[in-house]
């Protein structure tokens, strides 16, 4: 593997165990075991590789966020790219994590973000009309409207949501891949009422699976007080 | 006024303004002609001023959220807890719009986060399940736990959405009170097959009313590309 690709790796791995903003480009060639000036050849700063790893996780979504074109679309087709987003947000959860400081920081990744964030939602809106035209959705073009937005927001909110209830930290690494996916379990639920019947019949095993074992109950997912005594 | 309580409104003005990050102490006692000793008098470092702030916004919130007790609660008491809550947001924007840097600065911030907003999605359980109780709304149990919460996730996350993609940015307060509103528009939109009928007829006009004159079409919310030619 070429050592600019290298650096990329590793930086992703760090950022995500970490946090963006506790590792340095000291870190990153310290852990390579490489010297600064040679990643400095490569990068000319942390914002150039934070970049490079944006555009990655932009590639990956861009690639499966197009509808079928020789068939109907289906409800699996959709859980198929939730799940695919989801993954994605998975492999690069420390841009979600602390998306302000990152765009605050760097003009050019502040623009390449807007893009990226119209884009998607432009191409969600278009599985969302192809599965009203196909007859999965019951939906009118103002209840799209919405619902897209809806999901968008959900989606790209439930990892620092998570964060902010303390779920997740960035010390102890204590996000489960379990726990980011149950976004789909709550984007299931906005979509549910629009659903047609043969597709409601298959929420409840979907709905299950999403839940990851855990309660429906809302209050379940906020950390006990009790917790707290291990903080302090 | 007390000299405590003018630190903490300038303070508030200026965190709103410019982004608490951009904001010091120093930035605060000169715009009230005071000395740094006089502000560390009274509040040891700008964390206190911070928690003191989600402390006013903490209270202003529990204040409302209570049912009715004397009569049915009606899809209009709904409006209006979505009203104060937005409201009580527009008036502490900065905490929401920065809340992960100011959560992993403070310990006890994180913990009274963490259980502002237990309280606040139990609260919010509670006025879905009267609204279900009363006819309001009808939905079973399971659907109001994904409902409640992914509201909550909407409210909180609204604002440092519209952030992401640029709407509004700490330098230039771009933020409009209008377009923080909107997000009781995405909320209707959430409930809205949940609703009787008698409740349902009121909504065209309810929602026309928080798109404030803007359209629903979500790219519309995007900047245009136009817009990055004043960035640089």
């Amino acid at each position: 593997m070429k050592t600019k690709d290298r650096i990329l790796l590793e930086s992703l791995k760090l950022f995500n165990r970490r946090g963006e903003r506790n590792v340095s480009t000291n870190h990153i060639a310290a852990a390579l075991d490489i010297s600064p000036g040679n990643l400095y050849y490569h990068f000319r700063n942390k914002n150039e590789i934070v970049y490079q790893l944006f555009l990655q996780y932009e590639q990956q979504v861009r690639g499966f966020m197009t509808v079928p074109q020789e068939r109907d679309i289906t409800f699996q087709d959709k859980v198929n790219y939730l799940e695919d987003i989801l993954n994605s947000m998975w492999d690069f959860r420390f841009l979600h994590q602390d998306l302000h400081h990152l765009l605050q920081d760097d003009d050019r990744l502040r623009i390449a973000y807007r893009e990226f964030s119209s884009r998607t939602v432009a191409d969600g809106r278009k599985i969302l009309l192809s599965m009203a035209e196909s007859g999965v959705l019951r939906a009118n073009a103002e209840q799209i409207d919405a619902l897209i937005l809806n999901i968008w927001v959900m989606v790209v909110s439930w990892s620092s949501f998570l964060q902010s209830i303390s779920i997740q930290n960035n010390e102890g690494g204590t996000l489960r891949k379990g726990m980011l996916k149950r976004a789909i379990y709550q984007i299931i639920a906005l979509e549910e009422p629009f659903l047609c019947e043969s597709v409601q019949a298959l929420l409840p095993e979907l709905k299950k699976h999403y839940l990851d074992g855990a309660s429906t109950d809302p209050l379940a997912l906020f950390p006990s007080i009790l917790d707290d005594a291990q903080l302090s």
